[in-house]
């Protein structure tokens, strides 16, 4: 059930681990050490001991694991709230060419690369360096790599002309690249944007709207967690209380 | 582009219409006929007019469009911020077999089955014999049947031992089905539920503990829209405020 | 323990009427007519029939219930939940003078004279005229015209010097009259502001930085209302999303 | 304008000292000591220097100043959101006799105590001789003990009969209380609850329900900060989530 190369999640109640298996190897945890064969034959659902003797469950993990716990985060994340709604709200599905800029650590874009495949593909267009690599071995982690390709160029920069299915823009200031996110876009696709304050969401609608995109729509997500205790339940105390400004549109 | 069988919507700006495109049919609007054909030339942002002069953008619907304005509510819908964030959380992808009951009008469905196709399926069980054809038909309009079965079963009866890899589940007891359920779903399989209520968050919780279910969570998502007017940006005067409480847990 | 003059509810669990006292008057309904008399001899928590025997209840009416039920909207009114924490944030007491402009149909105001009484008073600014006289009435429905002074005047006109110990400003432009209304308040007091947009806010706390108002606060509250049914408790399916973002400085 | 045994609060854009004046007593802080007569002196508004040369602005504490900032606290305390709302909302005003239970910190005694001020009173029943004298010392701090008396007692105990106008009550199970509280408040008194959780809030309302009190509600208020930042607007990252769900009801 657990072939060479998945992605597997450790996990003691306490502790969660991320690891691709290879036979052969070893991992190491500060409770001892586990062979990738024991992980293989005891299969997802089954458990695993370490050479100290202590025990991991082994589960297959979600996108919503890997992303929350398993991803290095070298920037701000898209959170999986906001994530699986732009993924559901700009259409992402197999065969879809899709525009993204900037990749940061890649949360969103393993989303949206689980959406596309297996013939669609997400075009990430990254400015800064530093932050390409860390993306693609987050992107590895979820075994997605086959369906995203990051290129090191800014917005300021060609994109091929109609060729885009739908786009999501995630930079500072959106607005000084509508023009040229359009030409690449194919009429009537729908494009999104995350900016975290009302400033920007006002300059992006402008330009937006200068543009002659359509069906405008501006809208924040609030994600409340309870305390799960059943003769005792209430909100937590304290929540996330911004990610950003989510601004959607469709090219016309 | 647009192939027999695609399905399309077509806008006015105030209307929206969504049919599945086949040579030689006319679709009726108040606003006059348009031949499916016109529609095949035109393609996917293209424009058709009917034989009034009445002319309609033609888009390549998202499976939120659909969800939102194709499909024919027969129960209340469970939302897009809410299925899209279900089907990341529980991990829903390629060639898994998800249970799901019931199937409402088939908006989580439609979410589910578009993120485990090719190989997966979706599972549904309804007890209510007259919610089902109109799901399969909402399911049909996104194109989605051959990766959903729906059966018209409850959750009392049988299920199939150690088969599925997810769950979700909306009924109205589902604390009542927790020992039937376990047994159906695999070990480590994550498994959801949406309850409006207070006291079915507390019996349902009460019930995963019981059967030893582990990584419980609850969450709510609220959804704020914005006027996307630059100038004035301001939140709607009202928004939903309720839609259902979320909770999540691993078959272990 | 009913005094003529004092402000009295009447309810049957469906209508509720807000009259003042007075001896000898009678009370029309569409239930029937009460006597003045009859509401006196009963007091507050009795009962009171009509000249064809409906029954109700008389209450003691709140600040609250006067001003969501009893007083004429001719404006957007300001909220409880916002009124309540405007003269809690302001610190307004006995004895305070207050700046408040305009004064639309009296809600805030109402419950910043109740809170300045006996030896404060309020001081509305109100440009327009058709609102004057609709607010006077509905505060002295609340038995507070005492405690209010209403001037048909523009914040552009000149205000009194070194004046004020307090003021809140809800008007469109409100950072157009931030130095005018700056020299009348005394150093150190505290000032609110209520807008509705973005941009408003924008302008405003730009305003004040500029004219060095210190401790500054953006803030805002949502209200949200359950069912009060205990077996099935579960909050109301839409809520009022959006009354207006609170602005709060100091003087300096 | 500062008399002998005012609250003022002193405050130099970091810290915020708050002391009841005194003629020829030493206020001590971190950077140096200041005499009580050159605050006198200075006046709201006025500054002072402590004898290391550090300079303090001396503002009129808001009661939303002193609750905050001021009081200390040996419980969770109710918030200004919450206490300003529940004030307006039970119609506390001046003359009225108020019962609230327990006191806690006596941050809501203090709104309320304020509100009844000069002919009405607070009685606080408070089981826990620990909480006593620190909320008196709170009281003492707004300059409010004068409208408040507080009972070392439990809500078991005997109540006087027939005798409040309104009342608030923040214990674990209030539920237990209910018949006790329904004697002592007279008919048609509002009253109010504050619960953490929703369990809590179930068993409140079932226990309401059987001693026939109307108009019941839950309510509960959410407080959003945003950066007050004119070009860069946005909520903060975290809020507050959850400090207590508020039912309301009449005695009838």
């Amino acid at each position: 059930m657990i072939k060479e190369g998945d992605t597997v999640q450790l996990s003691d109640g306490k502790n969660r681990f991320f690891l691709k298996v290879k036979k052969g190897e070893v991992f190491g945890t500060h409770r001892g050490n586990i062979n990738h064969e024991d992980i293989i034959k005891a299969g997802f659902g089954g458990k695993v001991k370490t050479h100290k003797g202590h025990t991991f469950v082994i589960l297959r993990p979600t996108l919503h694991d890997i992303i929350m716990f398993g991803i290095k985060r070298k920037t701000q994340i898209i959170y999986p709230k906001d994530s699986s709604y732009i993924t559901l709200k700009l259409g992402i599905t197999d065969g879809m060419k899709v525009l993204e800029s900037g990749v940061g650590s890649g949360g969103l874009t393993i989303v949206m690369a689980n959406a596309v495949k297996p013939s669609g593909k997400i075009y990430c267009f990254e400015k800064e360096e530093k932050y390409i690599k860390n993306a693609y071995e987050n992107i590895k982690l979820a075994g997605l790599e086959n369906y995203v390709e990051i290129k090191h160029q800014s917005l300021e920069e060609p994109l091929p002309e109609n060729f885009f299915d739908a786009g999501f823009i995630d930079v500072r200031e959106p607005w000084l690249y509508i023009e040229n996110i359009k030409q690449s876009l194919k009429i009537g696709s729908p494009i999104g944007f995350l900016v975290p304050t009302t400033n920007q969401v006002t300059s992006t609608l402008e330009s937006l709207k200068k543009h002659k995109f359509i069906d405008l729509e501006v809208v924040e997500l609030l994600e409340r967690h309870y305390k799960p205790v059943p003769e005792r339940l209430r909100p937590e105390d304290r929540m996330v209380a911004h990610t950003g400004y989510l601004i959607f549109g469709r090219n016309s």
